[in-house]
């Protein structure tokens, strides 16, 4: 199989030395050698130091459709013009791997139908948990029954800043800073730290998992820029930990969905999910909970990833595309749940007001104004921000 | 596709629900009806009182071998009857899913070349890790690398018992006795408590995550039916939980593999896998570390698995059997790691002697013999018990 490759970043430069330094092995375990014979990037960064002598460098994506590869490596990133790449090569009858998860959650269904048509793969299972198997145990594994949750850690920028600030005690702001000198959080981090990037992972999950289209812009997403740590050493008081959760759930009708920052009791398996590690909770009907845990970013774990997609591509060809014609609503949570909420003005008549109005809660901190409240809806939490004003609020997973 | 389907034990009639009852789903996902045709069973266990009127029950393998079904799914367990029988339909051409691990464990190599001479596929994701998907994902998702270790929780009765012995400082006959009547486990327990259970599933996993044909009875195997709770409770004094760990790990020449109690750091991702769920770990070359976590056990859970496998062959046929040719000796771990011991008789000198001995080791419990011994290898831990005399010897995880 002949593989041009599009984009010669950190996970780029990762899959040419898989397929260079591997071939062996790709050739023994696929049947036929997986040769890369053309690369299209800006610039060649080349940390591995490969040797490219063979690969034809080219400069434009019409090149690459002329040619006579079968599968084409998209890790450009970025959305309008890889649309339109992709809708180039698709045509063309060229199979597809990518990592573009901004694209692919907001083109992913006119891409699968189209695909479809004609009879080309589209692989993404890097889209989401970095080099994680999701995406194929989703659409090949856990597929003999209805999904009923998906939840997890699907940001490892995020992750990494959560537990820093947990564990050092550390402030936002500073650990954000030392994540971007240790290369887990880009220049401009507002793509991670304001949950957009779990928004897409979720968004992607979720449409293979209940098998309906989603408008990724729909979903609800708050970031972590606005975490206090303080309120992290306070819920630790209690045994809360803070994680970045993108979930869903499904109840045949709406599709209730979200990005947020949620604590979790100590004990729950994704509370030990650390640093730049994620983890991808999946409840089945039938199967009950599973949890995929891995890398959730990286060049060679993600490009790991990539390279297997392209292997499953020469060994099985067209399998075809996960294509629902459904589109589904979304909306956050709506059912009642417990609260982490702390005052911007510890007062005691607060308390007073809580009482009268028939909530259940327990005092963390009391002259921080921190609490615990339980189950009350998105609704309620409104109104008792309006009467109160609270500096925090955070879902606790049951 | 027509289905045959042998045995209507526990998970059998957990497939024969998913097949008749979620009839819909398969056909949307597969793109053709999965039906079951055909049943062959000592005796009909039917708690989910399926309407089984549509089915044929037959009484021999040659009815179903006559049969015009595509596929059998095989749970009647035992290796001898059914390994002949696996020839009998492989020569048929019939597709294989199975969930035998105690027959595939001994026998896979032979029928995986078989089969991809008859161009039949056999799907046995169900062997290891109950509901888990962690079959396929060696196969096609953790295929464009080498996998150096793998390391898991593979047996859910022994979990529930360990789970239990360390939370509840219960003995060992107690909760053994205890998981009987819950039907965790059975009324003998040997294969479980005893490790040969968790010994097939490493064989299996390590064959496909390394690609070498492995004696399963060569693999070192102790289980959990010597284990004082003593030991548990002593050693949670240094933060340590105890877990029936298979693992591999291969060098490209040897492959250190085995089952055994070990000890792992509370903080450590399988040490909060608890009761009946399992977890497995894979680290691979590129991806790092990953984990697959979930019900070890359990009739839909397992059955889940077992539809999944059949639906994979209905959409795609035969895609090939992993069938390494080469086969790899196996031994024990050699290189030195840390021991959790308890002497039989504590005494002063026996710490003399360890220290005149040249050994590291930190006392946990003077008065009841126990010790973290550092760095030691197998040879010099026999030899210690041979001078001192060990009531208790565990590794303990790094």
């Amino acid at each position: 199989m002949k593989i041009a490759l599009l984009g010669m970043g950190t996970v780029g430069s990762g899959v040419a030395r898989i397929l260079l330094e591997q071939a062996d092995l790709l050739a023994e375990r696929v049947g036929e050698p997986m040769t890369l014979t053309h690369i299209m990037a800006r610039s060649i960064n080349n940390p591995y130091d490969l040797d490219l002598s063979s690969v034809t460098m080219v400069e434009s994506i019409d090149e690459i459709v002329a040619s006579d590869v079968d599968l084409v490596i998209e890790l450009i990133g970025g959305v309008d013009h890889t649309f339109a790449f992709h809708k180039q090569l698709i045509q063309a009858g060229k199979h597809i791997v990518t990592a573009n998860k901004d694209m692919l959650a907001q083109h992913i269904d006119e891409l699968a139908a189209m695909a479809n048509q004609k009879q080309v793969q589209i692989g993404y299972e890097a889209t989401s948990g970095g080099g994680i198997p999701i995406i194929q145990p989703l659409e090949h594994a856990l597929n003999a029954q209805h999904v009923e949750r998906v939840m997890g850690i699907l940001n490892g920028t995020t992750n990494f800043i959560l537990t820093k600030m947990t564990e050092e005690g550390a402030a936002y702001g500073d650990v954000l800073k030392e994540a971007q000198e240790l290369g887990y959080a880009e220049a401009d981090p507002t793509n991670d730290v304001e949950g957009f990037d779990a928004q897409r992972k979720i968004s992607l999950l979720s449409r293979l998992a209940y098998r309906r289209q989603i408008n990724v812009h729909d979903i609800p997403v708050k970031g972590i820029s606005q975490v206090d740590v303080e309120d992290l050493s306070i819920a630790a008081e209690k045994g809360l930990v803070m994680k970045l959760i993108g979930q869903s759930q499904f109840d045949g009708e709406m599709l209730h969905i979200s990005v947020e920052p949620m604590f979790l009791p100590a004990n729950h398996q994704l509370a030990h999910v650390r640093l730049a590690k994620n983890a991808i909770y999946v409840e089945g009907e039938a199967v009950g909970e599973t949890m995929f845990y891995g890398p959730g970013a990286g060049s060679m774990e993600t490009a790991s990833a990539v390279v297997s997609d392209a292997m499953n591509i020469a060994r099985f060809g067209f399998i075809g595309n996960v294509a629902p014609e459904q589109a589904v609503a979304v909306s956050a949570k709506e059912t009642a749940q417990d609260y982490y909420i702390r005052l911007k003005t510890p007062n005691s008549q607060a308390l007073h007001h809580l009482k009268e109005a028939g909530y259940t809660y327990e005092s963390i901190h009391a002259e921080k104004g921190a609490f615990l409240l339980s189950n009350v809806t998105a609704e309620q939490l409104a109104s008792i921000d309006e009467s109160l004003g609270l500096s925090a609020a955070y879902p606790i997973v049951a």
